[in-house]
């Protein structure tokens, strides 16, 4: 199994997903700074991994510090790695984890708290794949046999310290005989559909058909698409589910079709205080990733963009929330009270 | 006014599409497999510009032609260009035009006959631009003051002899003060609307912004879409019609976010032979499509890849159709004989 990231004496490694498939390149790094250009050149992407590779990064951060304001200094590069994209969630539950532990542990020397540090994010690292197979397994029971799922994105072992959450689900399901064929959008602007769940699917041999996300609506209308399952980047306390753009539209062809529509998500996505998805802050990025691909531009070098990174699906359209503790079902902000609060 | 097709002394010159924006190329076409050919490349597209260029590709044959058996050579070239695209009726009334004037004077000798035809496409140029011109009239009273409009494709002067349908309406409009902003969907896979359509509007200084196609239905959600207007690539006689893929995405959004839905087109565009729009063949096309773009490989080369070139919009989503009789409004079955039985 590939390694999204990996830390070891000092130095953290990147795979450099921006390269991908044409490229199986790492990155090392040496400073939290490195860290967060990655995280924003999509060099590394995936809410859950964004999450864990931030964590990694204040301890990283904390290991190669000498100085003697460790707190003025953990507070800078924690505001950096903060900065870095505001939509997902992990990003500031994982870094929050690491906050606290650092606050609690912030007496001992520099290089008994750095190993705290590090040791608890390898535990995240750890909790994440199990999180992820729990949702596959908790996720391929809402599969009848031989169904043809559509995703879009990676929701995947790349997008997560391995296995993957929508893709998880869809592994699982697929060694459990439910998985006939996987409709792969290509997710425009930045194209991890063709670039990376292709990728993915390809070398586990499950059957992929690769599409324009502007065919999803179709396919469902010729009745091959039996399920679809996405991943999240932040669920709000009534359900409403920020994920990559695109997803809003295929929610609500999902719904006309009357066909189930999954998120599947860890509950450090679930983020209780927004009350509904129009407070979660959307990422705008930059216009070129849509003037050009590859470098190549593709229309007028000055035309008006606009390139929201992710949407809002509200909760109406939403069949199930799949999640390591189970199915979140309607109503959703009973349930998911009900299932956050095991957490206590 | 850029021109698309032109005819002169045995020579049918195309601008080529293919290489717009980056190059304003024409191709200087010599014979019928010449024109057939930019017509499968997509170097000339547009439902009612492959109309025309193919009913000069017939007219260029016969021009060109010395020999004794002018009915067989027809029938060739006829198959030949018929063979081209399945999706757009335009196509199949164009040739059929010509070659009903063609059986009409085939007793006449090579030069007059030739010459025949040659009047009668040139007829049908200007035939099309005065369609458009007035589509742009009908359509632009249905919108209001300072639109925010959203298109797929390029249903423009790119896409037709000159001046455009969906592009015509919004090309009236903006005179009128009735466009504030135009939404262009990219258009994936063949960008038509990144390309061509950006390249339209900003050579006309109409405000244009570019967005993906997965992004229509969040812009909805967000309230920035009063309209969205399309072209037409065939119409069932009970309104379903035919249009680039991502047509019919865009449509469910627009009904669920109660957003007028438009589709402008010359009546050559209805196809009173076809009952509804299940019954419309639909193009499928390579697969490189999606792989590559601009011949750089984006995915896996060996990717299993689905590639329908247009979707079919039921009529339910259909607000109105603005042909150059007028408005064609619900219900479409029966107004749509009314509006094609005034022709006779």
């Amino acid at each position: 199994m590939i390694k999204t990231v990996s830390y070891e004496n000092g130095i953290l490694t990147i795979l450099d997903q921006s390269k991908l498939p044409e490229k199986v390149e790492y990155l090392r790094c040496h400073t939290p700074e490195e860290v967060a250009d990655a995280i924003l050149d999509l060099k590394v992407r995936g809410a859950p991994l964004i999450g864990v590779t931030a964590a990694y990064a204040l301890a990283l951060g904390m290991v190669n510090y000498h100085g003697n304001n460790k707190i003025e200094y953990f507070e800078k590069i924690y505001n950096l790695l903060a900065s870095t994209r505001p939509t997902a969630v992990n990003l500031f539950w994982a870094i929050n984890r690491i906050k606290k532990i650092f606050l609690e542990n912030s007496s001992l020397d520099n290089t008994k708290l750095a190993n705290i540090l590090i040791n608890e994010v390898n535990k995240m690292f750890k909790e994440d794949i199990n999180t992820n197979k729990l949702i596959g397994e908790h996720g391929e029971k809402l599969l009848n046999l031989n169904s043809k799922v559509l995703t879009i994105c990676n929701a995947g072992a790349l997008a997560t310290c391995g296995y993957g959450t929508a893709l998880g689900v869809i592994r699982t399901g697929f060694r459990e005989n439910k998985i006939k064929n996987v409709w792969a959008c290509e997710t425009r602007p930045v194209l991890q559909g063709s670039r990376l769940t292709v990728w993915e699917l390809l070398e586990d041999n499950i059957p992929v058909t690769l599409i324009t996300d502007s065919m999803a609506a179709y396919i469902m209308s010729l009745e091959k698409v039996d399920a679809v399952i996405v991943g999240a980047d932040r669920i709000a306390a009534n359900g409403d589910t920020a994920n990559k753009i695109g997803t809003y539209s295929l929610a609500i062809a999902a719904h006309y079709h009357s066909i189930p529509f999954y998120v599947a998500a860890p509950t450090s996505t679930i983020d209780l205080t927004l009350t509904s998805g129009t407070l979660i802050p959307i990422e705008q990025r930059n216009a070129d990733e849509i003037r050009q691909l590859a470098n190549y531009p593709i229309t007028h070098q000055d035309v008006e963009v606009f390139n929201p990174s992710f949407d809002v699906t509200p909760n109406e359209f939403i069949t199930a929330i799949i999640c390591e503790k189970g199915i979140i079902k309607k109503p959703f902000k009973q349930e998911i009270i009900n299932f956050m609060g095991e957490e206590e």
